[in-house]
């Protein structure tokens, strides 16, 4: 099978002009299949601001009210998606920029309102993926450009947490592809000691990830974020690693280590 | 050569939520190859007038400063793409939303400096249209929805007159397919009194529409709309139409007569 590449690159990185372009420069490099999934950073919360319509957030996950879920879409898939695409586009790749709801490329659905109600939150569905859709596109030379937007089967569109959608993206298209998932974002990896970015943890396998999680190592946003990545190793993606968006080069070429791998 | 429909849908028509359920009702019924291209009506103006960024028009074009480019390309290519998208799958036709930045699909310059700066707006470079890109998109059963943003060879992103896209598209496509192209907009065509909705001019061609000028007939907006539309006809488009978007379907069906044709 071919490789695939999924890349998710974090918020933090998206912020930042100069990180982003040095990113972006860097992923071009990587030949082959590749999918880049986004989200927005703190652009929907600034933007939010300036519109007077309050953030709420519950463990680092955003209440998407419908002024938030306009917010959101025109943060993400308008100005973000298409910023990327055409600096891709100005550096040679043949990026294609795409939500969950082109192609019906991931199809969702509204969370269910438990102890918290999330808004227009999505849940991506079991087998929600168009993988046939996404191989086209990638079978003819472009590299899909993600963001975290899907909608539901009725139309309703819903803001999604984009470390899941590059999950599930890699595990389904695992059956197609030798899929390899990696986690973009500001620190080296996951890390022993948040205050020593030096203190990278090089492999968690699930066994000490629950012993990191009971000695609240690992707590708050890396926990959702370690789900996922287990998830997807677990479910057949080949490999998964969690690094520094600025090591995406280094984490590519196996002869040297960076980031944090997961291993079952 | 197969049958390619290309439709324009207006400003006021993505404004008012029925009117654009209505005519997206429509548009599904159309089987074949089809594109849609849309700008974004008054909602870039709206958030723009929330975050205090003054909307300058002149000629009824927008001039575009940095940070319209961006409330334009999160308006167009954000919520309006995405809302029409997530829409039509709902209804069962394969959309997909795409600026002229993905797949570089219309390459743009920025306008050049005369008596008027428009800032970031975009024209179309000759051979700016990726066919074959399109091409493939339309060959795998999706139907593209393209919002009026373009990039340059940089990657600097424009805003671009949908009309005109709507155009070239209609003219660089004719390569390939027989291309039809049609205006929606609020009127039921062009007409000889503006106050009189069933004062539709059935055809125009090249020679009345200079006398039809002369007379102030046809005056302000309605000119470069048919400048566009007679450069499409000029140029190879097998049939251009300005009418109501609630008589997409009569237009597309010949037995019928609506709206205004658009003869050499």
């Amino acid at each position: 099978m071919k490789n695939l590449y999924i890349i998710k690159i974090g918020g933090n990185i998206l912020d930042n002009e100069i990180s982003l372009e040095r990113f972006l420069t860097d992923f071009v490099q990587l030949k082959g299949l590749k999918i880049l999934v986004h989200g927005g950073g703190k652009l929907a919360t600034e933007l939010s601001a300036r519109l007077n319509i309050e953030t709420k957030m519950i463990q680092g996950r955003r209440i998407t009210g419908s002024e938030t879920l306009k917010v959101t879409t025109m943060v993400y898939a308008g100005w973000i998606n298409k910023s990327i695409v055409a600096k891709l586009q100005s550096l040679n790749c043949n990026a294609l920029g795409l939500s969950g709801v082109d192609g019906k490329c991931i199809l969702a659905k509204k969370r269910e309102i438990a102890e918290i109600d999330y808004g227009f939150a999505g849940d991506i569905l079991p087998e929600g993926v168009n993988t046939g859709f996404l191989q086209n596109i990638l079978e003819f030379g472009a590299t899909p450009v993600i963001a975290s937007i899907t909608c539901d089967a009725k139309g309703q569109l819903l803001n999604t947490n984009a470390d899941t959608i590059a999950s599930v993206l890699a595990t389904q298209l695992s059956k197609l592809y030798s899929t390899h998932l990696i986690y973009c974002f500001e620190k080296k990896g996951v890390l022993f000691d948040k205050n020593n970015e030096n203190s990278v943890i090089e492999k968690i396998d699930s066994e000490n990830y629950k012993k990191l999680k009971e000695e609240k190592i690992i707590v708050d946003g890396m926990i959702p974020k370690l789900d996922n990545a287990f998830k997807a190793k677990q479910e057949g993606v080949a490999s998964v690693v969690i690094g520094h968006a600025s090591d995406l080069l280094t984490i590519l070429n196996s002869q040297n280590h960076a980031g944090t791998y997961i291993h079952n």
